[in-house]
């Protein structure tokens, strides 16, 4: 198969994103594109954007998976479009799409999309000591199943590193 | 319009269910039909089975939003079954047939239930002192949009009460 | 299990619905409510409209699923409404959500859900000699599998007739 | 913006499919990615992976909406995968993901793609003299809302430079 590794970026959207969440994001992004896998991503602001910036800076492939039904609405760094109309249904869909996940902080929109990627049991890791739902999971898990863990890691470098060694395991 | 009100319930499938989450979810059904309103619920096992059966003890209306295309995976307590197809996808569309929801402990898929409608203002309330990550929100909100709170209660009656309340607010 | 039998009205929207349409469908309406049968449909105008009436008229019950993510976009004849915010990809939730069709004329949209019927290999009956893309199938298949035969009727009572035989069958 | 044009290809998926369909999907295919556009496809089989083969030997980018949850169903030519789980309603997201759409003959679902195309106003190319449902609808609309036209072409080559003509249109 030529299909490549897909890593999901998720944080927050323009809406809650701080300045260091997005230089997180953007590093997140180069080293997920030096890496030759592609970027997912939700298509729109904060966390979205960043990520997929520096993953174009890198000369990356990237994704944005969005919630209207027009293109158009995507950030500027996206490569490929799915206008899926489906409102924040999508997040699901942003889960399914990924061999692993990167956390950068986030809120409930994070959250939810960290419950459909735990539900589907893909491989997580998360920046710690950011704010918002998702960070008090870190190192642990979502619920009494144990499907997955979420490995905290503490720099962009350290979260593309640890989530190939779970794609690849 | 003849639209009846919603109400969707939410909590643990049969993983995880205990008969004290079964009493209470049982009983809350019996409420929401005595109180003229439709059950709404994911149409499977645990809270859902014992919500619905509840509701038809009570000569209520019950509607099961399933994973499956196939209706037949529905529990037995279901008056109509949208058969979604979409796996666990479709924890979105229950919460955005709610005009409110009613959290009875649960795991991760009612906290990406709790999430979808948290992120669609959805009035909620939850049992107070049940199992699970959705109990550490309660009162309190899933994040700093602060959309709308999880109100605690401590029965099934007070449970129905409150979120009949919160819908005609 | 207590889940009544779900018959899918389908056709025309406001835009291209004739008062022929509407009486027609108003009739399948009253005849699924007098089988103690659900009526499912899109939940919006013409022949959606005029079956959910004529089913309320005769004491049935309604549900309307809906593309918009707002339950007060649907007609004032649903008694569930089932608001999935997935736009016109909800046509493949309306046929899933069916035990049986009845096509009554209709335009693309009649023929996506038709299509998402077919696929999912549901009896379908349609009126003849109305107007519309589906009618050339009448009596036939839609593609060489030969999944199911849109079978032609000529009035609304042979309609509901018909499809209780091919659902009972 | 960076985003690539996304040009859709639909038709038979392995059940229906001869010799002659692939031949052709795979130039489609080719010529897709000497325009530097991006394939969409329900990177499945027969159309799907004869015209994802041809993009990919001629250096293109490729990306398959399948109808499973899991990327290993989709067949071995599509660089991106985005697993759905939604069953056959994916074929919406396919048509919502198109700039333009290219329909190489198809049964049942490729009718549902194209009516999904049509209601979301989609320029569309059909290869004449091929069979299935949808061959009758060229040069024609698929009902009465004229909202966009189906144009025939009779080779590969056509088709893509006729769908680059309608999109930037």
């Amino acid at each position: 198969m030529v299909k490549k590794r897909q890593i999901l970026v998720i944080g927050h959207n323009t809406n809650g994103c701080t300045p260091e969440h997005e230089k997180i994001a953007y590093d997140v992004g180069v080293e997920i594109a030096k890496s030759g896998s592609v970027l997912i991503s939700g298509g729109l602001g904060g966390v979205m954007t960043a990520s997929a910036h520096g993953a174009k800076d890198a000369g990356g492939l990237t994704v944005g998976i969005i919630p209207q039904d027009d293109a158009s609405e995507a950030n500027e760094f996206c490569d490929v479009v799915i206008p899926t109309g489906m409102g924040l249904t999508r997040d699901f869909l942003n889960a399914l799409s990924a061999d692993g996940v990167i956390i950068v902080g986030g809120g409930s929109g994070t959250l939810s999309e960290t419950c459909a990627a735990y539900m589907n049991k893909k491989p997580m890791v998360a920046i710690r000591n950011l704010n918002g739902p998702v960070m008090q999971y870190i190192d642990g898990y979502l619920d009494h199943r144990k499907n997955v863990k979420i490995i905290g890691v503490d720099t962009a470098q350290e979260a593309v590193k640890k989530i190939l060694e779970l794609i690849t395991a």
